[in-house]
C-alpha cells in the first residue's frame, strides 16, 4: 500500500463516515418461514436441522461452516427477488451458496439468516450461442459439467476458469477464481463474464451488460461483483465468454532448486511460449505422489514442474523444443509425454496433489492456503515460508502456479496444538508475501479467514472505498454479512 | 436490458435517492488561482486564453471540446492532492487530460472548471520490472512511446492495447480502450492494468491492490475505473502487465460479401489459430486505399480481411495454411507477405485506413463512430447501416475489427445540413446495434456524445447503480461532469 495513501488525512466529510458492520440481525421467526413458503412453495424451504447441518459443506477447509437458520432453493430470478425483499424487510442477511467448495468459509452463516442454495434448481445451461462462442447460465452450474455439456452437444468450445473440480459459476465469479489455466486464459478478473444479472438488496434486478464481446460503455458493473462474494447482491445469471479448444500435451522438468525452477519457467514464460499451465511441485509433494503410486515412474525427489503446452501439433512440438532448451540452462531436462495416456498419467501427479498429500498424513486434516506475489519473488517466498514451517515441525508440501507467482500450501495439522502453530504459519505467510509486494490470496479469496489481513495490503483508503461501495448499495448489510470486509475504525 | 429489471419496483428508499447532477459550479477566481500558483508554482498555472484554446485538442473528433478556464501541470501525486483540494473546496470542476485523442468529448470542459494536463510533466516511465513483466507508469504516457522505450532498453516485452497511436496510458484506462490487438489480447477490461493510483474527490490517495500478476482478495478496485472517464478521481500512477513481444505476419483475404467475410473470420476464431488482428476493410475503404496509392498493389473492389498472426514462423505458416483452408470455404483466397516489407506494405491498407478515406472526400470532416454486436451479428448490423448511409446519401466507409464484431464507420460531412444527417444517422446505428444485443460504443466510449444511449441500453437499474457509484465516492460531482452518467429522473 502507499505510505502517501495514509498521510493523507484530509476533510473527511466529503465521503459519508463508513458504518460500522451491523450485527444484529433478527431472527427467522415462523412468519418469516411462512412468508418464504408461500412465495416459493413449502418444498423448496428446507427448515429440518439435520438437513441444513448435512448440506454444510466445508470438508476441505479449515473452517467448519456454521448453518443458517433456513435453506431456500429458488428456481430463477424472480423466486430469488422474493427471497430477497422477505429478507431486507425482515432484517435477515442471505448467504448464497453454489457450491460450497470455497475455502476461507465464504457461505458460513455467521449470524444466521437464509442460505439460497443455487445447487439444486438454479444450475441450468439456459441458452448457448455458439457462433458468438458465449453461454448463459445459472448460478449453480458446475464448470466441470459445463464443459462436459458443451462436449456433449459438439461444440469444440470450453469455459477456461478452473478451480476446484466441484466449483460452480456463481462462486468462481463471487470469488475471482483462477487455477491452472490461468497461465494462457486469466482469472475471473478478465473478460470471461460477459455479463451478470443480480437482484440487488433493494429487491430490484440489473442486468449489467449487453451481450457484444466488448464495450466501452462506461463502468462495467459486473466487475463490481468479481470478488465481492456474494456482499452486493445476489447473481442469477451469467453470460459467459468461451474459448475455443487447442490440443495440449504435457511435459515435466526437475529442478536442483525451487529457485532455478522459477527462473526457468521465468524465462519460458518472457519467450512467447503458448503454455497453457505451468505448475510446480515440491520435493515433499513429489515424494507424495511416489508414495502413491499414482504415476507410472517414479520421480527423482526434488522440485518438478509440469508444463502443459497448446497448439497444433507442430506448434507444441516446436514449443516443447524450445522450452527444454530453456530449461537446461537451469539444470534441467525436459521429459515429454509421448502419447495421450502418458500426457494424462504425467499430469496425475498434479491432479492427485491433494489427495496423494493427505494419505501421507493420516488422521490429520490439511489447512490449504495460498498466496501470491509477483513472479520474481516466488523463490525467495517458498525459501521463507519452507524455513519457516521447518522451524515450526509442520508438513507443508508446495503446489504452485509458478507462472502466476501463485503458492499453494498444505499445512497439515492433527490435533487443537498443531492446528494453531499452523494457524500462526499462515499469519506468518500471508506477512512474508505481502511484504514481497504480494496478496494473502490469489485466488481462494477473503471470506472470515483472511479479512483481518486486508487494512495492511490494501492500505487503509481501499479499505474505505470498499466500505464505501458495500454501505452504497447494501446500506443495511443483509449480503453475507461478516464476510470480506475488515472491521475498522473508519472515524479517523 | 431485462425487462424483468423494469417490472421489479419495490421499496426505492433501500438506495438513498440519486441526486440530479450539480450544474451550478462556481468560477475559477484570481484567489483559486494564486492557490494554485502557490500549490505548484507559477508556471504551472496556466491561464492564458489562447494557449488553453490551443491546447483543447478535437482534431479527430467531429465535437468541439469546450475549453477550461485554467490548465494546471503537476508533476506527481502530491501535486494532483492539492488541486484537487482547491477545486474540492471551491466547488470547481476538474478534467483530467492525458493526450486528448478521445472522440466523444471526454475532455470538454462543459462547465468551465481546472483541466490536469499529464502530457507536459506527468509522462514518465518510473519503474520497470522485467522478470515480472511489469511497468510503472505516469498517465501521460502514449502506449506507442511506452513500447519503444521498453524496446530501446532491450525488453522483448510490449503492452498490447493499441487504440490511437497518439493515445496515453491515463486515457486509455480511463474509457476501456482496445484496438486491433485486442482480437488476441483483450482490452483495457482484461487484466492488463496491475493497479493504480488515485487521487480520490475528498483529496485522499488510494493505491488499489499490490503488485502480485494475480489477487482474489476482494473487489479489485482497479477496475471501477476502468471505462469511468475520469469521474470517480485523479489516476497518478498505474502499474501495467507486460505481454513477451512475439513476431507476426501478415495475410490478405478478398470477399464477395460481408457475410461471407464474418462468417469467415468466425470459424478462424472457432477453430483456435492464434489471430492477432482481423481487420475488415468494405468495399469502400478498399477503394480509398486503392485511391491512395499507399499499397504496392490495387486490391479487388470488395471486402477484405486483413489478418495478423502470432507465434513462431513454424506456427505462423501452420496457422496461415488452416485460414486459407477456412475462407476457401466461404470462396476467398488467402494472400499472404513473403517477407517482412511486403507483410508492412500490406498492413499500410488497415494502418492508413482513416486518412485514405479522409483523402477521398475532401473539404469535409468526418465523424468516426463505432459500435460493437455479437460476432455473429456483425453481417446483419454492417448491412443495415451500409443501407441507411446509402438511402441517406452519405459516404461511409466501414473498418472493423470484426473478429470482436466491433465496426467503425466513417460518416463524411462538409456542412451543417450533411451534419445534422449524419448525426441521425449514427443515432439510427446506435439503435441498430443495441436491437441486436450490442453497444452503442465497443471502444471509443461514453464522453458526451453517447451518454443519451445509456438507459435504453443497460436498462434504468444499471444505470441508477451507476449513479449511486458516483454520488458515493463524488457526491459533489466535481470531477469531469457531464460526461457517461445519463441524465435521468431516479425518483421512480
Amino acid at each position: 500500500m502507499s505510505s502517501l495513501g495514509r498521510a493523507q488525512i484530509h476533510n473527511d466529510a466529503i465521503i459519508p463516515p463508513v458504518k460500522a458492520v451491523s450485527t444484529k440481525y433478527n431472527t427467522v421467526t415462523t412468519d418469516v418461514i411462512d412468508k418464504l413458503r408461500s412465495a416459493l412453495g413449502e418444498e423448496n424451504v428446507i427448515t429440518d436441522k439435520e438437513v441444513i447441518q448435512g448440506s454444510v459443506n466445508s470438508q476441505w477447509s479449515y473452517l467448519v461452516d456454521l448453518p443458517p437458520s433456513v435453506i431456500v432453493t429458488p428456481s430463477n430470478t424472480e423466486d430469488v427477488v422474493k427471497i430477497v425483499n422477505v429478507a431486507r424487510d425482515n432484517h435477515i442477511p442471505i448467504i448464497s451458496r453454489s457450491a460450497g467448495t470455497s475455502l476461507e468459509g465464504h457461505c458460513s452463516a455467521e449470524s444466521g439468516g437464509i442460505m439460497i442454495d443455487f445447487e439444486q434448481r438454479m444450475a441450468n445451461v439456459l441458452e448457448v450461442y455458439p457462433d458468438d462462442l458465449q453461454v448463459r447460465v445459472q448460478p449453480g452450474v458446475k464448470w466441470v459439467e459445463l464443459n462436459e455439456h458443451l462436449e456433449e452437444i459438439g461444440l469444440n468450445l470450453f469455459f477456461p476458469l478452473d478451480p476446484s473440480p466441484g466449483a460452480a459459476i456463481g462462486g468462481m465469479l463471487s470469488t475471482g477464481c483462477s487455477g491452472t489455466n490461468a497461465c494462457m486464459y486469466g482469472t475471473a478478473r478478465g473478460e470471461w463474464f460477459v455479463n451478470i444479472t443480480v437482484v440487488m438488496p433493494n429487491g430490484k434486478v440489473m442486468k449489467t451488460r449487453q451481450r457484444a464481446k466488448k464495450s466501452s460503455a462506461g463502468i462495467d458493473m459486473t466487475k463490481l461483483f468479481v470478488g465481492a462474494e456474494g456482499t452486493l447482491g445476489v447473481i442469477t445469471e451469467l453470460t459467459l465468454r468461451l474459448a475455443p479448444k487447442v490440443p495440449t500435451s504435457v511435459a515435466v522438468a526437475p529442478f536442483d532448486s525451487i529457485e532455478d525452477a522459477a527462473k526457468g519457467v521465468a524465462k519460458v514464460i518472457q519467450s512467447g511460449i503458448s503454455v497453457n499451465c505451468a505448475e510446480l511441485l515440491d520435493d515433499l509433494a513429489i515424494i507424495a505422489n511416489n508414495n502413491s503410486g499414482s504415476t507410472y515412474k517414479k520421480y527423482e525427489e526434488k522440485p518438478h514442474i509440469f508444463f502443459k503446452f497448446a497448439g497444433t501439433q507442430a506448434h507444441m512440438a516446436e514449443d516443447a523444443e524450445r522450452t527444454a532448451a530453456i530449461v537446461k540452462e537451469f539444470g534441467s531436462k525436459l521429459e515429454y509425454a509421448e502419447n495421450d495416456d502418458e500426457a494424462k498419467n504425467l499430469w496425475e501427479a498434479r491432479k492427485w496433489g491433494l489427495a496423494n498429500i493427505a494419505s501421507m498424513v493420516p488422521n490429520s486434516r490439511i489447512w490449504t492456503t495460498d498466496v501470491c506475489v509477483p513472479q520474481s519473488k516466488l523463490p525467495t517466498l517458498v525459501k521463507q515460508i519452507k524455513s519457516d514451517a521447518v522451524e515450526a515441525g509442520i508438513y507443508a508440501p508446495l503446489l504452485s502456479h509458478c507462472a502466476d507467482g501463485n503458492a499453494h500450501f498444505l499445512l497439515a495439522f492433527k490435533d487443537d496444538k498443531e492446528r494453531e502453530v499452523v494457524e500462526h504459519l499462515v499469519e506468518k505467510m500471508v506477512e512474508r508475501a505481502q511484504a514481497l509486494d504480494g496478496t494473502c490470496t490469489g485466488e481462494h479469496s477473503v471470506g472470515v479467514g483472511k479479512k483481518h489481513h486486508l487494512v495492511h495490503e490494501l492500505g487503509e483508503e481501499t479499505v474505505r472505498a470498499l466500505w464505501t461501495l458495500k454501505n452504497a448499495f447494501d446500506p443495511d448489510n443483509i449480503m453475507n454479512p461478516g464476510k470480506l470486509y475488515p472491521d475498522i475504525d473508519t472515524r479517523h
